[in-house]
């Protein structure tokens, strides 16, 4: 176990009694923060002239600068520059970086960041609850506050429109917070429908967490939804993608999480819903910032301090951001006694910024892990001594010998359901195609601007379910890439142009048991290896970030006209319009399955 | 049991999918109040064209005016007012208006008052636990949500200075933890500086709290000691009687509440408070308001209402000003997803406003329960069947069969250590006063303006300890008055010029249990009767309020020139410079007792 996690900072309770000593100058603080001004997330102001008293890995006391005068105190020097808490990410999905908890950690400290709450619904997807608890352990044993809002929506949809991993019912979720102390709250209520609906299973997950005092975490769309969902108890959501639908949530009760991502995702929700401060005049005491989802290169540019830093772009005052992005998702998850802000008693996660809030060191529990932008030899150390997941964990890609991973090319005229890709990448249009008879599929394509998509069971939960599809104007212009990331039941997707080129994808992927590949020419030009659930790289963060950098290359090399992340979502079949999963496409609005060809 | 209590509300998560029915149009609401503005304490907004649709207590949705077009609901036309969440007070003690927790709630309703977190240190500090339990099955059956801060010290200081009723030791308010889930918090940790100088015993009990996850609520003078407080994990005050403190303390995590009490009293220290936001710049967003303790005739003319409106008056927004009456309390307490806002699912505690904030309607859990000012028939029906405290709540005034009631005439010359009294009542000084050798005590009286003062321990604990002492300056002409209630162990204060009318006030008191008097040349010309513990009338509301107003005419027409709730607080040995009690005269710096008589 790494010597450095959550646990390394006693509970408050312990040590009262030393603060007290410390607060009152009776025995010397551990390590006095001096010349420092102080950004207070309490009441959004910054103070010059302070100094900061630490011990036992928690603040005993902020006082004026040069109060302390000598002793046995560690003295590091702020330079004047600013003191702020860590930052507090009240909403994301660790699986999104295909990293593990630990190897998060890392980017997440250089960010800033110091506590997150995490939904890890993609494991929980693959592995069902041993999935989850897995992470948990990794997650207690990393070098950073990780609590868990509980997976609620596992599966997505149901077994009629696809094959999951996993299946975490009202009991299994109920179990869950039983055991857990750090599961805090229900995670993203994914089914709004279903809950507006009043659908049993849906509440009797909510209730499960509602009648054990957790709060639940949303994720809606539409104005039409927002009062059935908030009086079904969502308080609160980051799906906020414009101004009204904002202001909706907030005046339900909703707390809202401002999601940034970069700027070319549609993830960049954040300068559209922030207009319910900016332009309608509510108050930002209920709002948030948060990351949500990011590749594991983005992880580094595109932290949760970015998204603060647009939050101020965006409007906000400095102090009133940083405060959204610490203080008030602390807050919400009525952990704001401990973290949050620089209040006596609370968990010394501290950063220091320069002038433009651009995170230079951070103390993580007292212990100085980021410094001048560069993590420590404590942290290194703490991050070289990783959690290492249950050998179940790597064996999750369950695959029938042989398998056809293209359809039979129709001989007669027929209507082809195509699956049409386009930017920003999340919903697919459903394009019905006349395919004359060919003799080949590439004529096909050349004629349509069509390839393959196919999706295969990989959970051993079938007798080898494979759904044949063909993306329309994904570009991918010859080859074949695959994921064993394919939301949310995370089967095989595998886009291409030929059987070959995708048997060597679908090859390569399944001997790393787990990953995301580019094919050519029967060779694999890139591939990130994701052992862990299929989802997650065993390696380091700036690894991973590499390698994704890589595959990107390559992925853009191959015409391919939406980013990874977007293809992992192809099998999601809860978005607009038409999708496809391991039993095929997947009309969504009508939740059904559709064959793939309709004869004329 | 009285019909309508906070249980009558089911939890939420019992009925979501109704919730959800209802909100979607499905099926009816039970209430629609129509025709309002609505009082937004998440964005601190006043919003125009709304209406309230209720279901099973709760708030299922707020809508634009005229959504409800006709059915089973029942409707309510607000006419254009003001429609906001019932006010929730953050920190009060039901005692100090000698009424019960059933009583109270009349008075809180009629403010717009509809929860409370009360401290019941004084009914802990007579009967112990079984007082403390005794007073939460009375909060139980109330038609209001009364919450329990635990109390914390009891006894105030030590067995050497006082003889109390009660001792709160950590295991017994751990086990009130454990007991009660509506025991949510810590209460007022009073002894300031013992925890800021770390005494075992005060930061065992802060430990019995925090392991447990309650937060803790305080209570410290001096900004010298907010830093080593704070640190103690304390995270909220009332006491803030200044700007500058109130500073230290917002910045050290603490939430403030802002403290509102009769202009005439001391305790009315929010305008001062408040400076932290309106010169210095402070959010408001960890502020709230409070009343802390009211004369039963006071309850009705300065309610939290009222002080939400003082809070208007010195600077803050209508909209800032009740959130900080409501949701900021709520959020203090880890409750926003219950009560404080008129978000989807919370608990329908509504109001009905004047465009001036005036509370004429409140709907407690969806039931109306104050309409135009004056409380329904629901309500009344609910006030008539209180809980009956047990028996021995009516037995705890334990006298000797004989007491003196004042000390020997001193022969020779002496120094009387006396106790000086002024406005506003709570400092008291410390006055020697030199005797000369006289006849009578009349002459000593008339000489230097005093008056006796006597303690008499009731708890039955002593073999019937009597504190005499001296007033300087009360101002009692002749006769005497006395009290059951006297801060904090509420043993019997009696002040007089003779022992004959003491002894009068002495067995009016003993007499009801429980009282305070005055006495007339032998004749009790006001007498508020208090059989539950000493302390609390069994009346309504209005009696009480009643019999207190004229308890204050006959007070004052006695010539005391301090008011009836300062000496009850002569007793309360840790408030500078001098008290007395059933051991004798306390000089408060030293905690020391003073023979009252020192050889010249």
């Amino acid at each position: 176990m790494s010597s450095l996690t959550r646990f390394s900072v006693a509970p408050l309770s312990t040590m009262t009694r030393r603060l007290a000593d410390v607060a009152s100058g009776r025995t010397a603080p551990d390590l006095v923060i001096r010349d420092a001004r102080v950004l207070s997330t309490y009441s959004e102001r910054i103070l010059p002239g302070k100094e900061i008293w630490l011990a036992n890995g928690r603040i005993a006391a902020v006082k004026p600068a040069g109060t302390y005068k000598s002793g046995s105190a560690k003295l590091y020097d702020a330079r004047g520059g600013i003191i702020a808490p860590g930052l507090v990410d009240p909403h994301i999905h660790i699986e999104s970086s295909m990293v593990t908890a630990c190897a998060y950690a890392e980017a997440a400290l250089l960010n800033g960041t110091t506590t997150i709450f995490c939904d890890s619904h993609e494991i929980g997807n693959v592995m069902d609850v041993a999935g989850v608890e897995a992470m948990l352990e990794d997650a207690r044993e990393a070098p950073l506050s990780i609590f868990l809002t509980v997976p609620s929506t596992v599966p997505a949809t149901s077994p009629e429109l696809e094959t999951a991993g996993g299946d975490l019912t009202p009991e299994k979720i109920a179990a869950l917070f039983d055991k857990w102390p750090e599961a805090v709250a229900l995670g993203e209520k994914m089914d709004f429908v279903p809950v507006a609906m009043g659908d049993e299973r849906s509440h009797a997950i909510l209730a499960a967490a509602l009648s054990r005092g957790r709060p639940v975490s949303g994720h809606v769309y539409g104005r039409e939804f927002v009062a059935a969902y908030a009086a079904s108890g969502v308080s609160d959501t980051h799906e906020a993608i414009d101004r009204d639908i904002a202001d909706d949530l907030l005046e339900a009760g909703v707390w809202l999480f401002l999601r940034g991502g970069p700027p070319t995702t549609p993830w960049h929700s954040l300068p559209e819903a922030i207009k319910t401060i900016t332009e309608l005049g509510a108050s930002h005491k209920r709002i948030a910032v948060c990351t949500d989802d990011r590749d594991a290169d983005d992880l580094l540019l595109f932290g949760l301090d970015w998204v603060t830093r647009e939050a101020i772009k965006y409007g906000m005052k400095p102090e009133q951001a940083w405060a959204m992005g610490s203080l008030h998702g602390a807050t919400r998850f009525g952990m704001e006694n401990e973290i949050g802000g620089l209040g006596g008693g609370r968990r010394a996660d501290i950063v220091l910024l320069s002038d433009d809030l651009k995170p230079v060191n951070t103390w993580y529990g007292g212990e100085l892990v980021v410094e001048g932008g560069k993590i420590t030899s404590t942290l290194d150390a703490a991050l070289s001594k990783p959690y290492r997941y249950p050998e179940a964990a790597y064996h999750t890609v369950k695959l029938p010998k042989a398998i056809k991973l293209t359809p039979e090319l129709p001989t007669e005229k027929v209507i082809a359901h195509t699956i049409k890709t386009e930017l920003p990448g999340i919903t697919l249009g459903h394009i019905k195609v006349a395919l004359e008879p060919a003799n080949d599929w590439q004529t096909h394509f050349d004629r349509h601007g069509l390839c393959f998509v196919t999706v295969i069971e990989r959970h051993g939960k079938s007798s080898g379910n494979v759904g044949y599809g063909l993306l329309n104007n994904f570009g991918l212009k010859n080859g074949a890439v695959a994921s064993s990331v394919g939301h949310d039941s995370h089967n095989i997707i595998i886009a291409g142009t030929n059987e070959a080129d995708m048997q060597v994808a679908l090859q390569a992927v399944a001997e790393t048991q787990g990953g995301v590949c580019v094919v050519v020419d029967g060779k694999v030009t890139a591939h990130v290896a994701l052992p862990i659930a299929g989802l997650l790289s065993d390696k380091r963060v700036h690894d991973v970030a590499d390698e994704v950098k890589a595959l990107k290359v390559e992925w853009e090399k191959a015409g391919c006209t939406i980013a990874y992340m977007g293809f992992n979502l192809i099998p999601l079949s809860v978005i607009p319009e038409i999708r496809i999963t391991d039993k095929g496409n997947v009309l969504v609005p009508e939740m059904a399955i559709q064959p793939l060809f309709e004869a004329v």
